[in-house]
């Protein structure tokens, strides 16, 4: 293994969802769901397995797809040519290390806002490039984006920003303020917004997701990426998109097509689908993980931990103080065994730890009665 | 877009293929098969998709597909362990990026045999390390290794050797006497042998497929990759493999879990069906793609050109002198239009075109009335 990867042998999700199968813990770590999506997505995901898709789509994704990613970004405000501007990749993790291959290289800085899902630090490192960590920090009730930090962050070698929201692992959704702060940033110093939106449609209560691209000066200088794993409960397919400009969206394909060529062949039109007329469906799955949310939530408070409130995404995050404990880790990889449960420790995906000791991250898209399985479970950790 | 991938911004099968649709030309440039893979592969990617086969696979790839892959090998002389021996990929594409981005860095040199395929030069280059190229000669009616050429290409910074074979574009099948050339080259000097083996059920007539991996030293040093794509027709699934020791097994996981994570999932339990159930109905394949071979050669040869027997893969080469031309680029860029048939010009492939320049890759992998159109159109040339 060549020096650049030895810091990335393995992720925290496969380890803690290994852990959990072999001890039967119930596996809130990784983060997928326990429920298909639409029947309609699935029988079409069969139409085209035998209706003749199983052979090599086109290297930009199948065009019936590209036309519905494409019609889907304008419902939110931004407008894409599905000839030039899309291009369909292998999940959002493709799109992700397609892109910092593509746009960086040794000598290139790449801006990264911690806690930070692992796949960036490695896909930086695989480019060559350096990454630059601007943490999150508490305030309230909420995690924010230090703004002067950010702009401390920014030096002559700054390439791109890696823009995560609704933020996993902190379920953080960036207010308007934030983002346009970030776009500022972004316009000042002539750098690439590479953001990953996968959990754009998974944003509860009064919170809103706002695409960076939509703010001034962006369109032109933002990397969209997103998916349809998380905004169809089929995280296995690995059916994510790059919305940009023309040169942008030609730059990722460069590495793109070398990484994988094409993916999903049957999988696409099904995608192409699922957003052309399961948004119903999502609204409803929406409903139902903002529901998911509080009873994790309140099961967790109840079991002894301080939870932050989360506005989006798969997450919950809660502080291991209240029950006692210091080192969020040390306990993550007790709990399977200590009381069935798998959760992941935050400050993996951090470059300063410290902050970061005592959070945990929960993942609450699952079914109720295997929640409340993990919460009564939890309850014997007091 | 960063220098090291500026060389490699389109493929030359996708703007074929591109132009093939635009035209309406019959398409025998890019490699895919017209038909479907077995129906019992395609009912067990259906039983998964409505099985629960929906979210993540792990890491390696699924148990029973991981499984299915050892049993494979195992019948062409070789062991792997499914746990900690094999890694399936999104195809052999992620499998030779992954390789060459965990295996090689700057300052690091990977021979390559050209003429290549084309993703071997841009993953070299997105690793950061340099490729050497030694050609393939013409000896006699085939294509060969030119084993002095390789000993010379060696040098203190070589790490590894990309070998294909059976051959893409060439046709050719390298001998025994040739992977063992290979064999001692690479065990003398500590190189990683990197083999794409994808075509290697499609071998045809006294012609064998040695997997590198069984020659003396071999086996702990040859990353091994095949994929279901050519295997089972069903090139857009994108489901590909890498077998080799635990370490090198692990070291590519690192960069491949960071390219895509996973994929495919509802497709590796199809895949594992095809290879524990379906190699009868490969044999049929095989059979039938080498009369297609036959009648392609036989059609070629009467339209004008001279072509190459090709003991392997989809493709048969032929050169375009005997009809006059000079340039195979030229003419395969006019092809469509001039005639209705589309084709590859093999010096892209290279990096000394002066070898190649005359040769076109014509692929066989269609039905025969497809092939027979081509066939009456390209007498149209002469
Ligand atoms: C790609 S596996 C991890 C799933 C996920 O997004 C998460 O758990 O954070
Ligand atoms: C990956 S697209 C090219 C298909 C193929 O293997 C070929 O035509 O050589």
């Amino acid at each position: 293994l060549v020096p650049r990867l030895r810091p990335f042998t393995s992720t925290i999700f496969a380890e803690m969802t290994a852990l959990a199968v072999r001890t039967g813990a119930v596996n809130l770590g990784q983060g997928f769901p326990d429920t298909d999506g639409p029947s309609g997505m699935l029988d079409a995901a069969k139409d085209a397995l035998f209706g003749g898709a199983n052979q090599y789509p086109p290297g930009p994704g199948r065009p019936e797809l590209r036309a519905a990613i494409s019609a889907h970004r304008a419902r939110y405000g931004t407008h894409y040519d599905p000839d030039t501007e899309i291009l369909v990749t292998a999940g959002a993790t493709e799109a992700i290390s397609a892109s910092l291959l593509a746009l960086t290289e040794q000598g290139d800085e790449v801006i990264v806002i911690e806690p930070y899902y692992d796949s960036y630090a490695a896909a930086v490192a695989m480019a060559g490039a350096a990454r630059r960590v601007v943490s999150l920090v508490p305030d309230g009730d909420r995690f924010a984006l230090d703004v002067d930090a950010l702009r401390a962050a920014v030096t002559p070698a700054t390439r791109a920003i890696l823009v995560n929201s609704p933020h996993n692992p902190t379920g953080t959704v960036f207010t308007r303020a934030e983002l346009t702060a970030i776009a500022e940033v972004c316009v000042e110093h002539d750098l690439v917004a590479i953001t990953d939106e996968v959990y754009e449609h998974l944003v509860f209560d009064e919170h809103e997701h706002v695409p960076l691209a939509t703010l001034p000066g962006m369109r032109e200088r933002t990397v969209s990426i997103s998916s349809a794993g998380k905004t169809f409960n089929c995280t296995g397919w690995k059916i994510g998109w790059v919305c940009s400009t023309p040169e942008l969206v030609a730059a990722v394909k460069a590495s793109k097509q070398f990484l994988t060529f094409v993916s999903g062949g049957p999988l696409q039109p099904a995608v192409a689908h699922a957003l052309d007329h399961e948004l119903d469906w999502v609204e409803r799955l929406r409903t139902s993980l903002a529901a998911k949310r509080d009873r994790l939530s309140k099961g967790l408070t109840e079991a002894g931990f301080a939870v932050w409130p989360s506005a989006g995404t798969y997450f919950v995050c809660a502080d291991v103080r209240p029950l006692g404990f210091t080192d969020a880790a040390e306990l993550a990889w007790q709990l399977p065994e200590r009381v069935g449960v798998a959760a992941v420790p935050v400050k993996v995906f951090t470059d300063h730890p410290d902050g970061w000791n005592h959070v945990l991250r929960f993942a609450f898209c699952k079914r109720d009665e295997v929640l409340d399985t993990a919460i009564e479970r939890l309850h014997g950790l007091a």
